[in-house]
């Protein structure tokens, strides 16, 4: 049984009650609390040493990747982050000043969002460290974007360039608070989520939640440079558009819109946010699976998000 | 610098925001999300293999310990819990089955205490299982109580009987949900938190944030069986009283209260929960620190909790 099979069997028959709008199985946890206008948003997040950072990655940047992984959540439902409990589980002898920096990487993140850092507490795991955090957001009601609402015909969004992000970008991300705010206010998007584990296998997640499937072109995937580079390392390098797909840690912005929106969200995209890269990168479709096109025809993906053209 | 000077300085310079109405240094944290009449408890904890349990913990009773843990947090602010995160840090070979009975004991106490779990994740953490649980839940407006309300002149109660709770009790605790939620209804509770690193230990934190001290009538302290049974085993034994203070994982109620309103509650008490034994244990005084009468005398005791009677 692996992590997924493992999930799929925990998830299956969880305590629930009243509050719960929605969850497990989407972004956050979507809960009603009783706030007139609003839900709240719930998610927790771990990173671990060895797995999602590297001994010489300095304490800053790992207390911000901690945080900014679990913004990503928040921003995926198009939220505000409001809270967050830090969870240090220290190794045996922590250096107290190790600790410190990176508290002072998580806490400018933290002030720079909105976010309140209301505690949390450090405990022992002797062989390594390791971060939880566990954030609240709120979102307008009937604003919660989730990842099951994918209609046929929809255009599928993608923010930013993909792939390669291990090299630099996982340590230095954005999280796309603001840009998913503004497409919720102005446009009806369907589903949304952040690609964390690789462009293809976070899509299947939103067609499995959605029972559709999407054709992507392959030319309008935007690969990003480091991708690229990468590639040209030798013949063993990964290809860069297989990078795209199936690297992790990208922690942009996955969407889709009626088709009828598409061609008006990217020119008011283009206007609000210059800077930011959006691609119209394929189509939501009534067929099961991952189809890509390009010139020389098309191919259906595989389960684990590999693809050989010939 | 250990674990407390540690957190001592991480919480000094915390990022906060409109919504924190009592941050890091309580039992739970206390938000303002905007629900008319109510306010939000936020809280984590993580419990590690070989520090909170051992390889011979059945699964079950690791997974209700560890919500247990954090709902005696939501019962120590007089809270009502609502929805759970579940944070699994597998080892590298996991037992899936095992995995499956963890949550089958969580999810039996969530069930019995109307806590949703809303879904989490699983992480690796090769050398060890860690398991890290976030928990919401709400209180009515001015309601919450908090370490900091202790007056001088108050009676101090504790739950049920403390020490020895290694040998069995750690893993079977029940949350004093219910009595704490009567005891904010029907008194004028000061200051409360539950006692999870030792009588003595959990009663400076409410010294220190009521900037105050306390009595304690030696006699009065009600030692378990546990702790009085492990105190016959040898000349190497804790003494049961030292248990009683010292010991961690009680997860019973401390609380203060006016003298005035003592007798009243203790006679309340007995009538609504009389398999429950309630014990005024001394009083809030004006000077810091901890002073424990006996027939003999008084002594002060010392940083550490341990006392030694002539």
């Amino acid at each position: 049984m692996n992590e997924f099979e493992l999930i799929a069997r925990l998830t299956q028959s969880l305590p629930t009650n009243g509050q719960v709008v929605a969850g497990a199985g989407d972004d956050c946890a979507v809960l009603d609390l009783g706030v007139p206008k609003k839900l709240i948003l719930f998610k927790t997040d771990a990173v671990v040493a060895g797995i999602h950072f590297t001994p010489e990655t300095p304490p800053e940047k790992i207390g911000r990747k901690a945080l900014a992984r679990v913004l990503s959540d928040i921003a995926a439902m198009a939220g505000t982050p409001t809270a967050a409990l830090v969870t240090l589980a220290l190794p045996a002898n922590f250096d107290a000043e190790f600790v410190a920096k990176i508290y002072a990487g998580l806490n400018a993140l933290a002030e720079q969002t909105g976010v309140a850092v209301v505690g949390g507490e450090t405990t022992t795991n002797p062989e390594r460290l390791l971060i939880s955090i566990a954030l609240l957001g709120t979102v307008p009601r009937g604003k919660a974007i989730l990842r099951s609402g994918a209609k046929v015909g929809d255009a599928i969004f993608v923010t930013g360039e993909l792939g390669g992000s291990l090299a630099v970008r996982h340590l230095e991300f954005e999280p796309r608070l603001a840009e998913a705010r503004w497409l919720a206010e102005h446009f009806s998007i369907h589903a949304m989520m952040d690609i964390s584990d690789g462009l293809a296998g976070d899509l299947r997640h939103i067609l499995f939640a959605s029972r559709v499937g999407a054709e992507l072109l392959k030319s309008a995937v935007p690969v990003s440079r480091a991708a690229k580079l990468r590639a040209r390392e030798g013949s063993t390098a990964k290809p860069a558009f297989a990078a795209a797909l199936t690297d992790g840690e990208d922690f942009e912005l996955l969407f889709t819109v009626a088709s009828q929106d598409a061609v008006q969200l990217l020119d008011a995209w283009n206007k609000k946010f210059p800077k930011l890269k959006l691609s119209c990168i394929g189509k939501i479709v009534a067929r099961e699976g991952i189809l890509i096109r390009d010139k020389h025809g098309s191919q259906r993906l595989n389960a684990h998000g590999y693809v050989h053209f010939p």
